[in-house]
This record gives C-alpha cells, sequence and structure tokens, in this order.
C-alpha cells in the first residue's frame, strides 16, 4: 500500500476510514488505562539487561513461539520415506523460513559431504562432464524466489476434511533459490541434436530418478545450491538439488548426483507406480508436471480462529505453476458472491503471493472461500468442478478452492468435500 | 538470466560459449573418469536409509556449514550493549536466513512475553492507545522485502582494514518483513495539526527510544511482527518493532512500547551523544537518517579466494536508503576501467540486489571494486572523496567503494584506506 501518490493516498484513506469506524473500540475504551499504564508499570524485561550476544551464533526463534513447527508427520511403506508440513497457519509473507520448510524424503534424509559430492552429466552429449561442489560454486549463478509444493498436497482434499491449513496445505513452502542455470552445464555438455529429455537421480537411498523433457531444463531449470541465502538444509538436497519452478515437487531431484540426456523418457517407478493419476475411465493420467493455479485463506482459518466481531482482515497465499497470479476473489458468503482481493507486489512468476480482502464479520455463520486466476486465463476449480473430471481415485494435484466455515462463535472448519 | 526471448536467447548463448571456453577444462579432463566413477563408486549415503523425518520439528543447517556463524562480537561500556555480523561472505542472494540476521543491541536481548506486552501511541493524537498484541495483529497487514543497515557498518573503513567482508560490513541484513503499516495506526489515534515528529522507544533495558519526522511514518514506516514468514527472532525485536526502510538500523525501534507524538525531536541521548557525526570543522551532523547507496563484492573476497585462473563470476550485493539501485559498475583493474554488471530482478525499493559480472583471471595481481549508482543519480564514492568532505573524526555512515587485492596466489586481501 503506498501512500506517495495521490490515488493511492486516496484509496488509503477510504480504507483507513472505515477501519477507523470498526477497529476504534481496540484503543479508545482504554485511554485512561494507556495513561495510567505509562506510568506505573514497568516490565521486567525492561529493567535488567537482557540476553548479550553470542560470538559465533546461529539464531533461534524465541521460546514463546516453541509451537510454531513442522507438523502432520507421515510415514510410507519405505524406510526413511515420509512426508511433514509447513505451519502455514502461523506464517505470514510469502518466505517460509528454513526451519519450516515442507519436507518430503523417500529414503530419509542422508548427510552428505559436500567435499566428497560430484554430479556427473553424461548420455546424449558431446563430453560428458563432472562436477565438485567447487566446480559448480565456481559458475554463473542466479537467485530466484519459488513456491516449491508437493503433487501430493491437499490430497486429502479429494475425499476428507484435514483440521487446519498446515495439515491441509502445508506441502507448499517457498524461498529464495539460489543457484546454477541447468541450461550453462548442458550447454557446456554440447546437446546431441536427438537430446529430448534428461533423467535426474539423487544420491540418497531411495535413488529416486525422474525424467525432465528437455524444454523445461533449457527454460528455467536451476541446480540449486543456496536457499534464502544460506546453503540448503539437508532435508532439501544439501548440497545440490535441481529446481523446476512450478512443477510438482519431487522432480526437482534433491542431493542431485547424475543427468542423464535421453531421447525418451526412462519410466522409472516413480513415474509409473507412483505419480501418476487414476482416471474414472480407468486410463492413468501421467507426467501431470504443472502444479496449477491455487490458494488459500490462512487468516482466518481453523489455526487462526476469528476473536471478536468487527472488522476482520482476510488473508492467504495464491499461487500457479504456470506463471504469474492475476486476481483472486474472494467469497464471504459461501461463494454466491465474490469480491476482488488485494494482492501485494511484486507478483513474481510462478511464487507465492498474498492476498488481502477486508471484511466486517457480525456473528454470523457463514463459509469463506478464495479463488485464484492466473495469467494463462486459469481459473481455480471447485471441488465438484475438480472431482467431475477426475474423479477421486487419485492422490496428486488436487487444487480446488477450500472453504472454511466460520462458526457463530468464531471458530473455522474445514467443510471441504 | 531469461532464455525465452530471442534477445536474451541471444545473450546467454553468447556467455555460454565464453564460459565454454574457460571453464570446460573442469569437466572434459575427467571425461573418462566420469564413466568410471558412475560404474564403480556408490557413496555410503546412497547405501541406507537416511535421517528420517521428525514430528514438531524446526530444521538446522548441515553440519558440515557448522563454521557459517555470526561472528565479529564486539562490546560496548553498557552492559549486554554488542553487535554481531552476518557471514556475508557465506551467503548469495538477497534474503538472509533469520539464524544469521546481524544483532545490534543496547541493553542485551529481552524475553518478552508476547501476551504481555503493549504498545502505546499517545501525545499529539486526537485519542491515546493501545495495543495488545492480539490487537496489533489484526491491523491490515502488508509484506517487504528490504535491507536493514546498523548505521555504523563498515565504520572500520574511515581507518582501517577488516580481514573479511563479514568482519568489514557485516552489520547489515535482508529479509521480507511483515506487519502493520504505521499510518494505519496514526490515522486510527487522529494526529494533532502540529504533528510533525515521533519519539519511538524500546522495552529493553536501555529503553533505547529516537526521534523519526513525521513524513517517513506516513510514508513507509511499519509495525513489524514477522521476518521471513515467522514471528520476529528475539534479537530482532520480538515481539514488535518499528521499520523505517532505508535509514540507520538503531531508528527502527526493537521492542516497541511506545509511540509518543510530538512537535519537535527529543533530542534523546541516542541522537545527541552518539549517531551523530563529528565533521572536521568541529560542527556535527546529527539526524542523519538514509543509509545512502554502496555496495559490496561478496565473491570474490577474503572468504572467497580465486582458487584458479580462468573464469571467474564477480558478484556482491548493492543497496540504498534512497529507493531502488539504477546500475552497478565493476572495476578489476583497480579502477582505471569500469564496466556494467548485470543486477538480478526484482530490482525492490530499499532492498538489496545482487550484481554478477562475468571476468578472465591469469593470474595477475589486481584490484577489483564496485560502484553503486541508484536511481537518484546518486554514485557511491571512494574513500578519499568521501574523507574529503567528512574527515575521519566519526563512526555512522561510511560507504565508500570497497577495493579487494588480488594476490597473484589469489588470496584476497583489503586494501582500504
Amino acid at each position: 500500500m503506498a501512500t506517495t501518490s495521490n490515488g493511492s493516498r486516496r484509496r488509503f484513506l477510504q480504507r483507513a476510514a472505515t477501519i477507523g469506524a470498526t477497529i476504534g473500540g481496540v484503543g479508545v475504551a482504554r485511554e485512561a488505562l494507556a495513561q495510567q499504564n505509562l506510568a506505573l508499570t514497568v516490565p521486567p524485561w525492561s529493567t535488567t539487561p537482557g540476553m548479550p550476544l553470542s560470538e559465533g551464533s546461529y539464531g533461534k526463534p524465541s521460546p514463546f513461539e516453541k509451537n510454531v513447527l513442522r507438523h502432520g508427520r507421515k510415514d510410507y511403506r519405505m524406510p526413511g520415506s515420509g512426508s511433514i508440513m509447513t505451519p502455514l497457519g502461523n506464517l505470514r509473507g510469502t518466505i517460509t523460513p528454513n526451519g519450516l520448510f515442507f519436507e518430503r524424503s523417500h529414503g530419509g534424509v542422508p548427510e552428505i559431504d559436500p567435499a566428497q559430492h560430484q554430479l556427473v552429466v553424461h548420455g546424449l552429449v558431446r563430453q560428458p562432464l563432472m562436477f565438485t561442489m567447487e566446480d559448480i560454486v565456481r559458475l554463473p549463478s542466479v537467485s530466484r524466489i519459488h513456491f516449491l509444493e508437493c503433487s501430493g498436497n491437499t490430497s486429502q482434499g479429494w475425499t476428507a476434511r484435514p483440521p487446519s491449513v498446515q495439515l491441509s496445505h502445508g506441502l507448499l513452502s517457498s524461498c529464495e533459490w539460489t543457484g546454477v542455470m541447468l541450461s550453462t552445464v548442458l550447454d557446456e555438455a554440447g546437446l546431441a541434436s536427438n537430446a529430448s529429455w534428461i533423467i535426474a537421480e539423487g544420491a540418497d537411498a531411495a535413488g529416486l530418478n525422474r525424467s525432465v523433457p528437455i524444454g523445461k531444463c533449457l527454460e528455467d531449470a536451476m541446480l540449486v545450491f543456496a536457499q534464502n541465502g544460506e546453503a540448503l538444509r539437508p532435508e532439501n538436497g544439501y548440497p545440490l538439488r535441481l529446481f523446476l519452478p512450478g512443477w510438482e515437487g519431487n522432480m526437482s531431484i534433491k542431493w542431485l548426483r547424475r543427468i542423464r540426456v535421453t531421447n525418451q523418457p526412462a519410466m522409472t517407478r516413480w513415474e509409473t507406480s507412483g505419480y501418476t493419476e487414476s482416471m474414472p475411465d480407468g486410463t492413468a493420467r501421467q507426467f501431470t508436471f504443472v502444479m496449477e493455479a491455487k490458494s488459500v485463506i490462512t487468516h482466518p482459518a481453523p489455526e487462526n480462529p476469528v476473536r471478536t466481531r468487527g472488522f476482520v482482515e482476510i488473508g492467504g497465499i495464491a499461487w500457479s505453476g504456470n506463471g504469474r497470479i492475476k486476481r483472486v476473489d474472494v467469497s464471504t458468503d459461501g461463494g454466491r458472491n465474490w469480491r476482488q482481493a488485494e494482492i501485494q507486489e511484486p507478483v513474481l512468476n510462478r511464487a507465492l503471493v498474498r492476498f488481502r480482502l477486508p471484511w466486517q464479520w457480525q456473528g454470523e455463520q457463514t463459509i469463506i472461500l478464495s479463488r485464484a486466476i492466473d495469467e494463462t486465463g486459469y481459473v481455480q476449480p471447485t471441488h465438484s468442478q475438480l472431482v467431475a473430471v477426475r474423479g477421486t481415485g487419485n492422490r496428486y494435484h488436487y487444487n480446488a478452492i477450500q472453504p472454511w466455515q466460520i462458526g457463530s462463535d468464531g471458530k473455522v472448519t474445514n467443510v471441504h468435500a
């Protein structure tokens, strides 16, 4: 909200007037108290020196935030295969702090010595290459803010109602990624004229490998070694991962050790037995790479009930694997009427955007929803629209509108599906 | 570096060709080894499941990154007064992870219970207000990426040569800040017609307080409660701080408890005995709020020597408290010739930008420098230009061009001042 130009200043004043009319009670009733408080009470932390700074320190959250953690661990059949979710209901803004980034691994988190790690690039290339980490970080690099979402994020939406935004949408995080464009390395290796796919393989015990069309590799794929400024976290692929902006998370191969250039997909177990979708007609969708436009309201949400009547700012996040978010609509009456939310600048390509809409809540039971529209014109579908096309027989790429019911007591519940 | 449009694709290919000519040796000589390696050696972490995920976890960096920490602790005369610096030489991108954000406090870091914390707004207002943290987070909020720099950052540049980019420039960090526009709260309180300053006061033992002109308060000042998505870290003002984009760090009052609206500055001890600058003619500069345009090369730097001849990407950061960075020039011959560096999108207001320039190093001893120019046309000065105007009798607002000398062995040393 800029307040320098005349137009935006006018808009601000109009908005502030509205807010003032409704949140005024917060402060006005306490006028006398405020004066008294200033004169009489001094909190204990103002009377004695606080903790000194530590030489050689790495900071931690306040002890009062000890419950803001990754929750919702799921274990799958293979040893070390599991996932755990970002507490979206506790976060604000568009960056996920590294300590709260969601995790999904298929063979546990390997502890890799970067001095021993190597990346091999071979197959349909003029010259196979091998890189140490020291080689990689010498190459020209870029830094870009992108979301990362598991293809199984919100998978319970097909049939169930997870009780929080963390447990429903928490296989989603966002940060600033730094690394080398994959195109730089492929250009150095020299692609053969029939090169049309790569097979990327991780160094974890699962040896997770996926086929990626060469077009994506040359467009915006990155070999990432840093997130939010510092080295990748172990659970995010330390010391090196592939990163495919906007595509399902498992393809952004972590602990990357090998890229083989080919002229066809490898049909690995990860793209045949898993990460494919059973359709109602008995066929399967395969290579459904892109995470399509999606949004969710995080305030209010089950973790963030409405505490008082009057002014409520509805806020949330929207994203699209196909580009920039163009618009987010919000309904506060179960989907009958929609209003356009304010979306926050900068709106980046394949990145989270925050949206916000001021609302007056007078204690009525109602349902609030958000609907993302991206720059391709794609509109986030309703649950019934999605199910009509894809049925309920699969676990991936569920991106329907999320309805939250506000009770007359302000409590928020998932009324999905 | 986009590779989709024809122009940028052409530029990429030209650049890649240059790089290929020089970094080719990295991979080509190891061709046979690469094939052999794939067939024969399997690293230990690929043969056994890694660490499982933890329910209720907050992540940590890899043990191999244990030396990437805040260093350079300084203690001042008051108990708990000190500073410690961000390891800029180890970071990439434009976001500082919260655990490595620089610290500067004047009475130690208080441990504040957010349920007990209050903000009072009083003075020349229609109605004094008091807010709990629950009140604050209910208000309309925004999220913005901005740098934060201590006015004493690079203060040793006046007379000395700190041996690393961390120890010279590390009182500088950057993140995405989330909070309420201060204008929203002041509008709610109702400014008197003669309101022209605020006095902001912290709840730490130092009771740090500073005077801020009302124009800045209404333009872009924020009441911040989150950084990089999560709650403020204790050393960054948990649970609430003032944030003044582009202005010297100490004015962005941490642990904010009080805002008094006035018609003149308070002339607190923090703006008389400290945070003023002795000039050569015996006068003092006071209220030197803005951190003017500045840049530093982080790769190579003393922490990041040049390891091999041939291709080197020179990279660093630039910023201006007066707006956007317009251009960064780099010299690789001690300042005789300058080339324009590539600067990375998005270029945000009062935020760090990354710049990069490809370079060929053939083992010669030389000096590399960077020079930032912001959208106001301001050009980062040389050391001698700065000293000619301000002398060497003060500790603040040193923003001269930083020269790094590359030795014939690739080692990098500070040849400042």
